[in-house]
């Protein structure tokens, strides 16, 4: 009996448990003391009305046999494919059966690898969200790390690509550093995976944040979707989700778009997930799917919207008042993530330790997006103002 | 760019997606006439008034930013763990970090696969529920079939085996054929798997449906769990499932419980786990799992009950009905599926056919749960039992 090694590989433990289990530790030290949360990345906001009045109205539908439903199709319910098709991608002519119905990118985006073999290569940006790391040490693939510094402003230059990429992870807008990549930088990506047999697996958990979508100016406009790049229904895989632009964290709802143009090895994409998901799922809950389906009413859409730019107005807070402390500061204006410098005299760790026994804070290192975060740390602004004001507030007592 | 090959390996469709699509093919053709659905085993009965309530209690919290949840645990809230611990494993003394909620067995008994290497030697019983096959066939594991036949009260024997299994797969009661293994032959398994370091893979989906349990006699005694058994916590994953027991097929709630006692090659397969699932998920729907927790109150039990009596005195109408008309049948007793030899001049296919096109009625052909199906019929008990009996007195033709 042989376990997967692969697992030995990884780190012990993962980036947000450490960071809670530090805040524990704090807390159990410091009982009564006021903690400001800007660390994960968890809204805040409660549920639209109108999100809630539907799954309620689902959860009744199943308290009464007439309309109870069982299993779910595996792939989501053509009500909520539908929605997203005529709201999210208008101009792309997906099908149905091109849209799968997820209960979050964190486990599609994952799952995702089954379809690849072992030995491909993969191309991860650095920093970012750590699952995609982890998810490829598991299965033991090689990793080369494209560097995000400030002297790209972040995002990875294809030019610079030392040995072809078989699976190449984007996520656009970026976490941890907030910034999206442009459409000019993208398409050359997209041009490399169609020259290169490469699949690009593109994470949009965030595109709703973007403020510098729909441009006519290719090196400032940052797209919603990849599929606004030329051939890129050849080459991507987009990941979708409720989770951050509508609320539904604790929910679970997101989808992923397999276009039925993507071959490779003369093989379908689309056909081997769905295979994958009709053996592996049983689906979403149907209740929720009703919940994801409310988004797109013109009340849904107009909550979620008032509750993204509440956040994106945090984003701007914490931006402009880290910035006028003195620190060099990133982001925040596509996501609703602050990328900042800290200063030299602090290991990323270390500067964690500081802010939380000082100040009360917690953020997010750095590391823990990879090792080009070493010397930054990550604001999240999905808290509440008064904590987001707070947080600045007793930070300026740092100059 | 490698495709994961072994997906060519599969066969082209799902046992259940074919079922559906020749239905839809018959129904195409005969407009207006109505179907009997002794297929697909999916509940029909409306979920408990008490369950109803929980989950819309938790909707409105998710409505009220005071109450609002985001992320929840990844393995799952200690509300239903504790539930589950008192009220399923009472005698078995498990911590809280050794279940895992999961959004259903489809999900947890596929991906529990990362963390086996693929040069393990697997068994899997024939016939039996086809995602164990499927699964490993993707990653592309040796598979050996113990027969399940008639001659061995459909059973696998471990002395049978002829060679070394790894990983060994038991569906306990038995879906297709409706049967459970007794406590005598479990034990024996359990103990091959602690000789030889195997690691037993144990589906407890319809436990509840059980009717020979907590019996002295072992060689009639079915286990509810298999940690019933001894040595079982060091050689046992089992999963179980909201969705026949409480009619949660559209809900998606399920547990998984690994161990901390089972370590193979020393490492220590609950800690594996538990990475697997922070890194792959994101937890299941915080709404949802307050659905679960109320199936253990005392009205949710009540009702659940009820159901239950409900689907197997179908079972009991199905199984008299067909062995009266003449045929052979097994099953029925310990889970809600009844098992029956098909007439010889049919094949599987040909008689799924032939129920249809002459009494309207769809049911599962065995050899889609393995070869030794071939010669079998499956009819679920979740049907209706007005359709039940329609169904059972339209077969009565056939004599």
């Amino acid at each position: 009996m042989f376990v997967n090694k692969n697992f030995l590989s990884l780190k012990e433990s993962y980036l947000f448990t450490e960071v809670v289990s530090r805040t524990e530790v704090y807390k159990k030290k410091n009982v009564g003391k006021e903690i400001i949360n800007l660390g994960v990345g968890d809204v805040k906001k409660a549920l639209p009305k109108v999100i809630i009045e539907a799954i309620k109205n689902a959860v009744d539908e199943m308290g009464d046999e007439k309309t109870f439903r069982g299993y779910s199709p595996e792939t989501g319910y053509n009500f909520l494919k539908e929605e997203i098709i005529k709201n999210e991608y208008m101009n792309f002519e997906f099908d149905l059966d091109e849209i799968f119905i997820s209960d979050g990118i964190a486990a599609d985006i994952g799952n995702i690898l089954d379809l690849f073999d072992k030995n491909n290569v993969v191309g991860i940006c650095d920093p970012v969200y750590p699952e995609y790391l982890d998810t490829n040490v598991m299965d033991g693939r090689e990793i080369i790390f494209l560097d995000c510094v400030a002297e790209n402003n972040f995002c990875p230059e294809v030019e610079n690509v030392k040995k072809k990429l078989d699976l190449i992870y984007i996520c656009n807008p970026n976490n941890p550093t907030g910034i999206g990549m442009n459409k000019d930088k993208l398409q050359r990506w997209i041009d490399y995976a169609n020259e290169n047999q490469s699949v690009v697996l593109y994470d949009g958990a965030y595109e709703k944040f973007i403020s510098h979508g729909n441009l006519d100016d290719n090196k400032n406009n940052i797209p919603h979707s990849v599929y606004e790049l030329n051939g890129a229904k050849e080459c991507a895989i987009e990941f979708r989700s409720f989770s951050k632009s509508a609320g539904f964290t604790g929910l679970r709802c997101g989808y992923t778009v397999v276009p039925k143009n993507l071959v490779r090895e003369k093989i379908n994409l689309n056909k081997l997930w769905t295979r994958r998901q009709c053996t592996k799922t049983n689906g979403v809950s149907y209740i929720v799917q009703r919940g994801a389906q409310a988004v797109f009413s013109s009340g849904g859409e107009k909550e979620c919207m008032e509750n993204i730019r509440y956040y994106m107005e945090n984003a701007k807070i914490i931006f402009n008042g880290l910035k006028n402390i003195g620190f060099k500061v990133f982001g925040g204006q596509d996501a609703p993530y602050v990328w900042f410098e800290i200063p030299e005299k602090y290991s990323c760790w270390e500067w964690f330790d500081f802010l939380l026994n000082n100040f009360g804070i917690v953020g997010t290192p750095g590391i823990g997006f990879g090792k080009n975060g070493e010397r930054y740390f990550r604001f999240s602004a999905f808290g509440k103002r008064e904590d987001v004001l707070l947080g600045i507030d007793r930070l300026k007592r740092y100059i």
